[in-house]
């Protein structure tokens, strides 16, 4: 059988080297970072920036996608001496729905040993930040937060909304807000390829790219090339949402190949199972798939237990009905046999299946609202409540969990929504999808959206799902997943600017820096996509010597308002600044104040 | 002497059809709207938008650009008859640079005769406002804001932030916000060919679009077919920003193809008529730069003359400077003579001619920050205080003012912005570029902008000016102009339905109707933009077949939940709701709240 070997694009960013950081309590963890080198007449040093794109963009260690990466985690999962390995379940043709032969997606060559939780162990992060015990783990994402950057402290430039972000995050800071449930490290003990991250809302904002197959279209090749696309972009997390065929092959190449942690929907896998008859589910079905996805090292699990079945005909009146997958399934699953989904009645033993691998929650909302017209209404806010009480059944049973959000939902609704999770939900990590602020730009939904997620963000929220220009439209090629991305981690960073995080803004300054010197190179090398910054400048000002030009490409010479600035600042210099602003102060005023009579 | 005939797109929007109001106090106006027809399945009128467009989309009346459009305001303006048709400023070789045979833009064919105020007679909007008069101009505004939409009255869904949003938008209102110098109508005498369009903060939010030639690069036939394209996707007024050669002569080809109002920035011509050196700038080139422009029908200027000497030391700490291109070079002249700018000691001059021609203002941030950093510093306020002086005198000359607005600045400091410049100008209408919320996305700052475009429209700015992916980095094309104006129409719509709008949601309840129906055309026609939303469902779906497709183009048919919904709501009115509802209410709840004490 041929193994495919899928074109990746490898390699390190302008300017950039990939740099890593070892641990004080364990000495022996590497936090990947990206350092910024800039022009030398900058006399500044190289800028260290957070890098989720694992060892694909670090020429001294490229992966072979064949192989699959090395598991860094390994070892402190073993070392815990709280898991076991056992024989797995054996797949089955079902898993991929019942291809052969030339259709099906090759398996990956390299079958790793399951592990789970030995009985009655608890091996989620949850569990040991309880326990008092600082992991590898937490050591590993307080280094990745800080950016080596030093603590800042003093009054910060900023609106937290009453956020609890620290001025330097330590790895006890970190358990702490593991423990009280605010945040979460998604690491599947079965997922050792992982280079840990978390989400909450005193920590930086995080994006989510999702990614999959279809019935309609996609390979494995696209899908694991999608997948170091985009994190090569900036995604922290991907949701493989694969329905349609050959979904657990395609899984495990993702898996064995992904740096960062992968969520998935369980139950599309297993209406796959049940050939796409919702009412066929059963709850033997959707298990069997949780194990199946379990084993494989599924970091976080969407699961829509939220949706009873009195909430239903409250979408009725809807505008636009139900609009999340698995809402609809289990809405229709419910009416159908008219009694509360597996999802609720079970939810208890899905809990014991995520507390022995370590999946991470993420409470899906079946009911979020499609439409401007239908956001913030009594379906929504009834789910929110349950997803509320499910938070601390989950919690119980030391699984960690975040909650998804809306959706389509006006600029003046987005503060309401992310005070009510907050409240419902006891301040568990919000993350959601959006949300899009109007309803009628589709195209540009990566925009529309990307301003609700800018805003959701800044009030609390955790993490972004991104939306690409083809939401609505179509399914999204390497492009898209790239403006995507690309458009959240603008919404991200907005959003931690504004909430104050400590150090967000050295980022800012420096390539503003760049930019005021017409360090045209480095402006470029700073910014989120250097590739676009300089085919856009190149495209008015192709020739090199453009690019130490002191003037701005759009203004030429004569109109540069920089370069004004500086013959500015050269005189102010010469003259002696404070005489020069006592000197004008005495300037007196021509104009007094023209008062109210005058303008009746 | 050839005269070129540049080609420009026309005709109407899929769908749709151009109609025209005519007004009750003024029958013989005719308001522009852009219908959109629905499928007859949805049994839905036909839904009327802004339409800002002009004759281009009528293909009953396509312009001949060497004739220019129609003087829809002509027998108004003459009517009032307080105007004189006189021997306008002779046309120098200096206003086109100096440019000789090939090189000079020819020059419009028609050259319409210039008005100017009869001795002692104030020609503004202004002034008429406060006359008691309504003016043909205010009706028009009134009826082209309502949209052909019925008053809506009642609670609304929506934070207007203290604005005064009426139920419904009468000539009376319009004339009252005019007269209180809340709202601004643009629109010169010498500019007949404009469908008036208001700024202020109780109507629609607009938005302005950039172009222009420059030094570096574009000509006449670009700049013309960049207007028409601009206002074909939305742009309500455009801004020429030229400089460089043929100045003159490009912008009467523009100004004479225009239905919407045309801003300048007159020191960029001024600066070029003394070779580019600030220094050399007097009030005497800028004055008759000013009569030239104002007798070409130019609607607003901008003048910064905020820009004062003392002022200039506080910028010198930047990180960025001064970036506005007039603020710097005013600073660079203050500087230089070491006194105030002509602009600031020559205010009340400029009053007096922009009251004789009806020019608005448009008061310069020259101070503006460029860079996160810079945000809401002492040199930003400082000006925006002087300008408020400023106001209050244009005011009394019975002159129309808006306030220009930052920049780059964090989501946290937008509100304070906003409300800083009501404080400051007594409510006259905020016209701000972005503001950028971050400073680290070259490439994409038409997304990082319209982030904070879509806030401060929110909090009460009254028009947005765009910029596109090209800001920083070169010049728009045709392409980045269509991205830019769809961006900040979104943000614009988004604002408006946030403050509450009455009748905003229209469009979006519409396009929301049209997507749970499955009616794809509908969807993309009520798009904003319908080519980009057909070709991205068509890249993934091609066939004809699927625009009558009963499933979403990203799911295929098993996971649509739009689907699944239609047979829930045909489960639910089978059953009866009611009944239905009441049953699975007694479903009873199988987890109760976990307490505290479980999750310690």
């Amino acid at each position: 059988m041929t193994i495919p070997n899928p074109k990746i694009t490898t390699g390190e960013l302008p300017s950039s080297r990939k740099i890593y950081v070892n641990g004080n309590l364990y000495p022996e963890i590497r936090v990947p970072l990206r350092e910024i080198s800039v022009h030398p007449t900058a006399g500044e040093p190289p800028l260290p920036v957070y890098d989720s794109s694992g060892p694909y963009t670090d020429s001294n260690s490229l992966p072979d996608i064949r192989q699959g990466l090395p598991g860094v985690r390994q070892d402190w999962i073993i070392g815990r001496g709280d898991v076991e390995p056992y024989q797995g379940r054996n797949t089955q043709d079902a898993d991929n729905g019942f291809v052969k032969g030339d259709r099906l997606t090759p398996e990956f060559p390299v079958k790793p040993r399951a592990y789970r939780a030995k009985e009655g162990k608890a091996v989620t992060q949850l569990a040991y930040a309880r326990a008092g015990i600082v992991t590898p783990e937490m050591e590993f994402v307080a280094i990745r937060e800080n950016q080596l950057r030093e603590p800042i402290s003093g009054p910060r430039d900023g609106n937290d909304f009453g956020a609890n972000i620290p001025d330097y995050v330590t790895p006890e800071f970190v358990r702490d807000e593991i423990a009280a449930g605010r945040a979460i490290i998604p690491a599947n003990i079965n997922h050792p390829e992982i280079e840990p991250m978390i989400i909450g809302r005193n920590f930086l904002v995080k994006i989510n790219a999702n990614m999959g197959t279809s019935a309609v279209t996609s390979s494995m090749e696209e899908e694991v090339d999608k997948l170091v696309w985009a994190i090569r972009w900036g995604a922290d997390t991907v949701m493989d949402l694969s329905t349609g065929r050959n979904i657990h092959n395609t899984r495990e190449w993702i898996i064995r190949n992904s740096p960062v942690p992968i969520g998935t929907v369980p139950i599309y896998q297993a209406l796959e199972k049940v050939n796409g008859v919702a009412e066929d589910l059963t709850w033997e079905v959707f298990r069997d798939t949780l194990i199946e996805q379990a084993e494989q090292g599924v970091d976080y699990f969407t699961i829509h237990a939220g949706v009873r079945l009195h909430m239903v005909p409250m979408t009725v009146g809807r505008v636009t009905g139900i609009v999340s997958r698995g809402g609809s399934i289990m809405a229709k699953w419910c009416l159908h046999h008219h009694k509360e989904s597996f999802l609720y009645t079970h939810f208890a033993e899905i809990c014991d299946i995520c507390r022995a691998y370590d999946v991470s929650f993420s409470l899906g909302d079946g009911l979020r609202p499609g439409s401007i017209a239908d956001a913030n209404d009594e379906a929504q806010f009834a789910e929110l409540e349950t997803l509320g009480v499910l938070t601390k059944i989950a919690w119980a049973k030391d699984c960690q969990v975040m909650i998804e959000g809306p959706g389509h939902v006006a600029m003046h609704k987005i503060k309401e929504n992310m005070d009510k999770q907050l409240e419902c939900c006891h301040e568990a990590p919000f993350y959601t999808l959006g949300p899009l602020t109007t309803d009628i730009a589709p195209g540009y939904d990566h925009i529309t959206s990307g301003i609700g997620a800018a805003m959701i963000g800044w009030f609390g929220c955790a993490m972004l799902c991104y939306v690409t220009p083809k939401e609505h439209l179509g399914l999204p090629d390497r492009d898209d997943v790239k403006i995507g991305v690309i458009t959240y981690k603008i919404a991200a960073h907005a959003a931690d600017l504004a909430k104050g995080m400590p150090g967000a803004q050295r980022r800012d300054d420096a390539l503003s820096r760049a930019r005021f010197e017409f360090r045209w190179e480095d402006q470029f090398n700073l910014s989120l996509d250097p590739e676009t910054a300089r085919d856009f400048h190149d495209q008015t000002l192709p020739k090199e010597a453009h690019k130490v030009a002191h003037f701005c490409s759009m203004c030429g010479p004569k109109f540069c308002s920089m370069r004004i600035s500086h013959d500015i600042r050269a005189e102010a210099q010469k003259d002696g600044m404070e005489a020069m602003a006592a000197k004008f102060r005495n300037g007196g005023d021509l104009y007094v104040p023209v008062d109210d009579e005058t303008d009746a």
